[in-house]
């Protein structure tokens, strides 16, 4: 599998999200969709060496329409040729089954990627077209990072989460590609029960560096099995053009050492 | 509201869904991109008359890269200019605040519809960005008609659906831009609590024709505020593009037919 492959070869288990976005683009870019794919571009080549996927976030793109649906394509690309890293397109696509099959179309036979975030919501059906594909994974929303995940994941007993970690667990069983997105804002305790519910999955976290979660709980609770997702502290690492090598390296960098010790035994 | 006032003008609650698809494209098309394209239009053309709305559905164009994103925006545009029809895009978007706020300016900025589907599974906080426009409506997945549907929705006691209707109609009430998509295919009783949960929203209702659902049930529990979507049976209803416009057009209107007698009152 790609991602054991890419971890044990960086030592990293590091994802870096790309969210391009006018408001944080650092000074010296023109404020352009030009300027965010440059921008993108730089900080893909002096990061690619510490990451083990990055991670486009389709919203980003869609508010350009067509021009940042083509954008989407040649960054995906971009990454693919200038290094073995994975994409994994975060588009939290979840709908009926005929329909799910056209959101896998354009995910992995348009764009290319290797990798989806999915919705539970609609049920196994939703997912199915996804996990019949071989080579590529997609990743299941559990518990969130944000606020608002208090509202619903948490309904019943046991809770929502915990009936989707279980379930995934279960289809994995039979496709061996779905992974759990599980944030890193949460209780120990909460990513100790869905690790323990789902212990083959991989786990892509975000929630570490601007939203404050804490990467050596993540990693001690949920073990090695997992990616840690770095959006805007290493994207946005510098606030002008001529620092971005430097400091969106330097970020990257920091989470890996920081990552590494719980790596020793791979 | 735009939705009661096109209701009035047409004694219709019909929502004609667009799932442009090569593999069921009547013969008499160019099997091409823009076959599709001339084929949505000539139904769009001959069913405007009976319909409140149209629902296209996202995957089937971004299934065409960014080719299919501007045929999107086309046949938003195409419907707006050749009809008082509402444009509901059907995307179960549902993410972070900051990137659904970057989700919203692709639906209402780029690609101007009047309406969006969002999935309720990141909570509140994902369906505020689109909470906070006026003039533009969503519809929160709350009871689905697949399969899949028994799989999270019924989560808790109360089921998982009852607390998305509970709390998208406290939502609702501050906003008032908030509807919710309840197939048709499910079981009256389970309608009958969302519809007392959620007085005021309208129920977007995929699953009559095709998927077997009953619009008399349906419109005898939930009342007329409903927009009740029919797709496959509307626009594939004809096997060769020279019956298109009367063998769609009758379909539609067979459907308003049925719908009539719910709507005597208004």
């Amino acid at each position: 599998m790609r991602y054991r492959e890419r971890r044990k070869n960086t030592r990293s288990v590091l994802c870096v999200g790309l969210d391009p976005d006018l408001d944080r683009l650092p000074e010296g870019y023109p404020r352009t969709i030009q300027g965010l794919e440059e921008h993108l571009k730089e900080v893909i080549l002096c990061t690619h060496g510490f990451a083990v996927a990055y991670k486009p976030n389709s919203a980003f793109f869609e508010s350009w329409g067509a021009a940042g649906w083509e954008m989407l394509k040649r960054i995906v690309h971009f990454i693919q040729s200038e290094s073995d890293c994975l994409v994994i397109l975060d588009a939290k696509r979840g709908d009926l089954g005929n329909t799910a099959s056209h959101y896998a179309r354009a995910a992995f036979d348009e764009l290319k990627a290797d990798a989806i975030t999915l919705s539970p919501y609609m049920g196994r059906e939703s997912l199915e077209p996804f996990l019949l594909r071989e080579k590529v994974a997609s990743f299941v929303l559990c518990l969130t990072s944000n606020s608002g995940a208090l509202d619903f994941q948490y309904h019943g007993n046991p809770p929502l989460y915990e009936k989707v970690a279980s379930l995934c667990n279960q289809w994995h069983g039979t496709s061996g590609n779905l992974g759990l997105v599980v944030g890193a804002t949460r209780d120990p305790s909460e990513l100790r029960s869905i690790r323990s519910l789902a212990p083959d999955l991989i786990f892509l976290v975000p929630g570490v560096g601007s939203q404050g979660g804490d990467l050596d709980a993540v990693m001690s609770v949920a073990g090695p099995d997992v990616l840690i997702n770095a959006s805007r502290s290493v994207l946005f690492a510098s606030h002008h053009r001529r620092d971005v090598p430097a400091r969106s390296s330097e970020e990257a960098g920091k989470l890996v050492q920081s990552m590494q010790k719980h790596l020793h035994d791979l």
